[in-house]
């Protein structure tokens, strides 16, 4: 079976994935000690990531280190960088970098984010599946996960699970028939 | 117990109400006989309507007649028209409008749409519950449910729904306090 790209993200109800200045303090509306909404688990499902260069710097700028350093990990950038251990910087296309991971072996690919990583590889139908976490609030502005001008895809709803702070997990697979 | 504002409508999961050139074509893949997705329940929880023109236009050019003759409707509207009936058309200020009617006693006021009045709505914070219906497809583009620049809100998750043919209801509450 082939390896499938999944994006595992949270998004406010209108469709934002941080507010402005990338901001991310409405996930703390949804943090509960001793629930990590299913990320670990999907963690072990998945051995590769991909990224966008910004999300990655906020990444390690809110973590303090990269947390994906146990995965292969591909850092979109415009610019080329040298690689960092199991971070490879690629300033190559995107299209050509997940169709190759696709054909090799392996387990899940992560696609971890930002807006932009998204939307590219929407452009070429290269998401196999959605995993969004809802939070129960309106940002009002920011930067919206789903941008302008792609093409419409049918979905298949896989499951929804409701959580006690009021997230909502919606499971959606790409339907290519 | 005031009567509350209450916006029940589809979107599409990237958040779209209807295709470029107002086409709901989207809506005909959660078709299912004996399925109105609470519709008619919910409709006999309000006895007033919101809506804007085009939406207005949209609804009786689909149906071939106004399907909600039996409320009192309000169709704003930026020019004077002469009411018909149980229809006012309104062309005043929308937060006046509805802070009058959510100060006369009744049912709950359904919001109907478009896009333009619910975005006005919310900059008001007018609106007291979402139920939305997440249709499972991405439909590229077209008319954005949630638009930029309202301010941030606070919601609880009231319930979720999931349907045999994908669709997801979600019902939320603005939480004000």
């Amino acid at each position: 079976m082939e390896r499938k790209v999944i994006l595992y993200i949270a998004t406010s109800l209108d469709g934002y994935i941080a507010a402005p200045d990338d901001n991310l303090d409405f996930l703390s509306t949804v943090e509960q000690e001793g629930e990590d909404y299913g990320y670990e688990k999907f963690m072990e499902t998945v051995d590769t990531v991909i990224m966008g260069r910004r999300t990655y710097e906020k990444v390690i700028s809110l973590v303090g280190y990269f947390p994906h350093a146990d995965k292969c990990s591909y850092i979109i950038s415009r610019k080329p960088r040298p690689d960092a251990g199991s971070v490879k910087f690629h300033d190559g296309d995107l299209k050509s970098l997940v169709t190759k991971l696709k054909s090799e072996k392996g387990k899940n690919i992560f696609c971890d984010g930002g807006a932009e990583i998204v939307n590219g590889l929407l452009k070429d139908d290269l998401i196999d599946e959605f995993i969004l976490s809802i939070v129960p609030v309106l940002l009002g502005s920011g930067i919206k996960l789903f941008q302008d001008d792609r093409p419409e895809m049918k979905l298949g709803l896989a499951s929804t699970k409701q959580y006690p702070k009021g997230l909502v997990q919606l499971h959606y697979k790409r339907s290519r028939k």
